[in-house]
């Protein structure tokens, strides 16, 4: 296979959502109340009864040289167009030879976890959800039809109305849910408690994917204050190794044998160790634990039901031969630090110079096309979504790192590395509350 | 080679300590304040400076059935003899097949955590980590000569004590200390801080590597409550992927190039994953980070200074050549509930198929001799070191599942698995604190 040939979908990427995502979406009876974006001292600020909520651009450092890759951009001028305005996502996507993205919310959480918890307005709340699944639908993912994998957010504390949310958004063709890795960390039940079979089984019953990406849920430690930045990121993927590992154990599986869910961001080669070791505990253990798979093991659960993907990931794609290749998706991570943009293509192709034709196809494009019900195909016409294809549209999209963006910084000392203490400084002193 | 002709050497076991450790060792100053063991209600407590002090026999379950692993021993007479008793310890290493094992304490804290802990009695903690040191040379290793690799407590809080103590015990041929995997956790400075620097120099001059064990630092989270318990059992070795990155990027290689440290239980079939994201983060990150490993990288850094083991992790063993193999050593886990004795040897053979003669050899005993100081050939002779020579000495040995050995146990229903809550309330009801 060519570099020109590869057909390259993502199924973790992220929005910025722009200043007007929600008022169009938000139902006559809550207008006004929908979030909003407000100007503080220079910065944009999303606010939404009455509170600040977060980064609105949280580590969207894309398109910047990669010294200024700490820095956190506070304002939509301190960020490429592509983070927020779906036209230009387009070219960004064009210009790195990427034909689909699933993008993650930003300001509502990767998880819409902020939207769960005010607990006095939960009608409120459940509207924004809803203005925010329309918009994410209808004014991004539509714009641009074929381009995207879409993704909803649903109400944790109404799981009919969880399971309405899906029905809803399935028959609009959305085959997708984002859902925190561990919602015990929200205050809300866990995956082990049947409070969430009404959502499990509109997912099961409509095809639509769990999302879990990480952070939502059990988070990468800062191992000390002191500990260079670097610590953390190395260790941020694997983090989610806990949340999988209870994810395979949790009961949904039997009740919905067609139920999927999706680790994003998680990498893959430490899957192999994870799944050798489930089995292990299993066959070790379960004669006290009372835990039974019946003529199944721990690790053909999470090879039936559970989705892996990956940004980089040579060892993983040396030992394909351990994990259920047909659950494999590539990603891209757009808009933050980790991603390879514009050379995502060229990245994945060196990667892959040892897999076959047919294995590149499935990682790169068929499993995400199967598992998400995603047909571009029939859209766009296949050769007009080779990564060839998709540069040739993109002659005119500007590629170069631009410099002095802005943004709240991190204290630089050019005798030490940038330390944990120093990240977690920055973003205290950038609190969105603090604005307001 | 052949099953019987392997030589085994675990650098990771466990002592219980028996009930008069300290007393013979504990300075005549400080006579009468040295940890000693109480009967309360029918168990058996650890006292020091009025303080009960955890579980004395751990997770200590090696020898009875599967059906009864949850349960947690209370006094001596509910642990296998080899749990406590140095003879009956041998006979069991020797049943195993095993030649040589490094035990980590028990009542003390894999780490020596709980000696750390009284600040209004440092003069007495530090005797009695002495007096521990002591009896664990003398009393434990040494009344077996050659089968044991002596490891070390030492004062956290006097680093100038820990140098010293490091030399003391360094002298009498002790070339390893436990140390916790992130001391930030027990209130200590990080890895990171010149603080430890003269513990690390010490280290580095007498060859004693730093042996860190899962759970003294960053632990394994119970995903919730109502997690199956083997949820928890499953991520407990990879939850020790955090502190490894952090080692990873700590200042202490380059000050002391020939220091070295151990991850005790972490297993090893993730880790060439974790090396491909150091590296990564190195090379996408450091413009911003201002980390630098000169001409090296971070997989550099683990490579030479990091020592890896594994109970069981055929996928480790099956991509070898991703990692350095010279650092990679054979761990048992006695008496833990994830140990398979007595058939560690047949597991082991049985994983090791593959491999040369050569890298079964470093794995299984070469490479802990060397980097550990341990010369089990020069006192035994290489020919009685073997799996076949050691299990002709223990005809004797009975090594048929005990049943009903007691202790506390979890709340059984058949219904359903035994979940961390289970776990959780079976320890909080057992705690020692509430049995004086």
């Amino acid at each position: 296979m060519k570099l020109e040939d590869l057909i390259l979908v993502s199924i973790d990427d992220h929005v910025i959502e722009p200043p007007n995502a929600f008022a169009r979406h938000m139902p006559a009876k809550f207008k006004g109340r929908e979030p909003r974006v407000v100007q503080r001292n220079g910065r944009d600020v999303w606010v939404f009864e009455g509170r600040a909520t977060g980064y609105m651009g949280l580590n969207s450092v894309v398109g910047r040289p990669k010294e200024e890759y700490g820095m956190e951009p506070l304002s939509y001028e301190q960020m490429r167009r592509g983070t927020w305005d779906v036209k230009a996502r387009v070219d960004d996507m064009n210009a790195n030879g990427v034909l689909g993205s699933l993008c993650f919310p930003t300001f509502p959480g990767f998880a819409g976890q902020r939207f769960q918890q005010y607990k006095e307005a939960r009608e409120v709340s459940l509207a924004a959800i809803q203005a925010y699944n329309d918009w994410h639908l209808h004014d991004w993912c539509n714009a641009a039809p074929g381009r995207f994998i879409p993704v909803m957010i649903v109400p944790w504390f109404d799981p009919a109305a969880a399971a309405a949310e899906v029905e809803r958004m399935a028959k609009q063709g959305v085959h997708a849910v984002t859902f925190p890795d561990n919602p015990t960390v929200h205050g809300y039940p866990s995956i082990h408690n049947a409070y969430w079979d009404p959502l499990w089984k509109a997912c099961a019953d409509n095809e639509v994917v769990i999302c879990c990406h990480i952070g939502t849920g059990a988070k990468a430690e800062h191992a000390s204050e002191e500990s260079p930045i670097d610590a953390w990121i190395t260790s941020m993927p694997i983090s989610i190794a806990n949340s999988a590992a209870d994810w395979i154990w949790a009961p949904m599986w039997k009740k919905f044998p067609n139920l999927r869910m999706a680790l994003a961001e998680g990498g893959i080669g430490w899957i192999p160790y994870l799944l050798e070791r489930a089995d292990f505990t299993y066959k070790h253990h379960h004669a006290w634990t009372n835990s039974n798979f019946g003529d199944k093991l721990p690790s053909d659960i999470f090879n039936e039901h559970i989705i892996t993907c990956f940004i980089e990931d040579a060892f993983g794609l040396k030992n394909l031969d351990a994990i259920n290749v047909d659950n494999v998706c590539w990603e891209c991570d757009y808009p933050h630090s980790d991603c390879t943009w514009p050379e995502s293509a060229d990245t994945f192709f060196r990667q892959a110079a040892h897999l076959s034709d047919e294995v590149i196809n499935k990682i790169t494009h068929l499993n995400a096309m199967r598992l998400f019900a995603y047909d571009p195909f029939a859209i766009l016409g296949r050769e007009n979504c080779t990564v060839g294809a998709l540069r040739a549209q993109a002659a005119h999209v500007n590629t170069q790192p631009v410099h002095g963006m802005g943004g709240a910084a991190p204290q630089r000392d050019p005798q030490r590395p940038v330390t944990s203490g120093d990240i977690n400084r920055m973003f205290a002193a950038a609190d969105a509350e603090t604005a307001l």
